[in-house]
């Protein structure tokens, strides 16, 4: 048996209680939907060990938006100003924060908008978002928008109504030229990812996106994290 | 670029989303942590027929209670009753729903307890759960709870601390015995769960828990069921 502390309530500790529940909810301290663990950006330099290290982040639900939406939920003129800079040169973490409101009105508010701006506007979230809003995720590489659905993003200037953008980003490596060559594999190719650790797991069709500019970076989700302890991860291996 | 319909939002508009997204939170219409997606029973007939189909449910969050705690949440003389039943006889989901209040204040309502009544008090989350909540989940069997962190769970009639009792369930198997004798294994083994779809998983440390009035089972939590998204699996196996 679990020991517990156990009473009755008497009714001003139930109305203190509902009282203070709700003050919390107006005032957004509770009720806020869940995030990821915080992940740090993690490397391991096991059997693999080619031109970068292989480094594993967490993607927690975030928004991109051209520069024209950027105005209307910020106003004109308006810029993405760097909270940090993400593991990608030139990418990163803006101060800008926005409220998505589904389509059974609910919402999930201090969604962060990642820089620089760009060419399309996109929100990226885990399917465990997409069930509290009710949006069935289309599972994309980002960018390819057909035949997604849209959603309503809140900023403090003004509402947006995108009509489509809306995805589960499919489990990605980003890879330079070297990295390529270091696994043998080309753009668009998929491969595994193996997390050994207490909550071991090896995810399939991790898809392979190259660019000049970018280093070896392995993006999951946080549903993905989270079903695999990556905090706790022992060690880290892609397998062509 | 995509097509956005965009505008300023008058004064007036602006009050009447807050004001309905405040009447929305306050009656409880928003705002409810997320669940599981809507997972059936699934049977998968693949390649291991043995003597029962291989069944994989995702279990979201919650609780099992004593007789004795159930009488503190839900009044003198309360027992449980049912709302479905459960793929295990005798095992059912009941219609008595309680709210966690977690260390930082966050709350989760409307967590299911499962019945029959057991001989210890149990809170099973994911680690997205336990993100919002405040709590650094220990991975453990139910039923181990030493050095496990506990919460205060909210009734209609009262309120309970549990000092400990509060997990993330780790991977497992029910097996009887002709299951453990098909695979050929023992309980408290270790297997590996491989699913097949969009979002393939090959899920390790799949723990084999044998009783002998079970059958073929697979328990994986929300977490899991969304990084594989088991809603669209084409195949499941379990590997030795």
């Amino acid at each position: 048996m679990v020991a517990t502390a156990a009473r009755r309530l008497a009714r001003h500790e139930v109305e203190d209680l509902v009282r203070d529940v709700l003050r919390q909810r107006l005032t957004g301290a509770i009720n806020p939907p869940p995030t990821a663990r915080e992940v740090p950006a993690r490397a391991s330099r096991g059997s693999d060990v080619g031109p970068h290290p292989l480094v594993v982040n967490v993607s927690a639900r975030h928004v991109h938006v051209t520069p024209a939406d950027l105005e209307t939920l910020f106003g004109p003129g308006a810029t993405l100003t760097k909270q940090r800079d993400l593991y990608q040169a030139g990418e990163f973490a803006s101060e800008q924060l926005v409220t998505l409101v589904g389509p059974r009105q609910r919402i999930i508010p201090n969604v962060r908008i990642l820089g620089p701006t760009r060419g399309y506007s996109q929100v990226e979230l885990s399917y465990t978002d997409g069930v509290y809003l009710g949006i069935d995720l289309p599972l994309r590489v980002s960018g390819n928008h057909d035949g997604t659905p849209g959603i309503t993003v809140l900023g403090p200037r003004g509402a947006l109504t995108l009509d489509r953008g809306v995805i589960r980003a499919r489990r990605h490596v980003h890879m330079s030229e070297a990295d390529l060559r270091y696994f043998g594999v080309r753009d668009g190719d998929e491969m595994k990812l193996r997390i050994d650790g207490p909550c071991g797991v090896t995810f399939d069709g991790v898809v392979v996106r190259h660019h000049p500019r970018v280093i070896l970076e392995v993006h999951i989700d946080t549903d993905e994290g989270n079903a695999c302890d990556i905090e706790r991860a022992t060690n880290m291996q892609l397998i062509k």
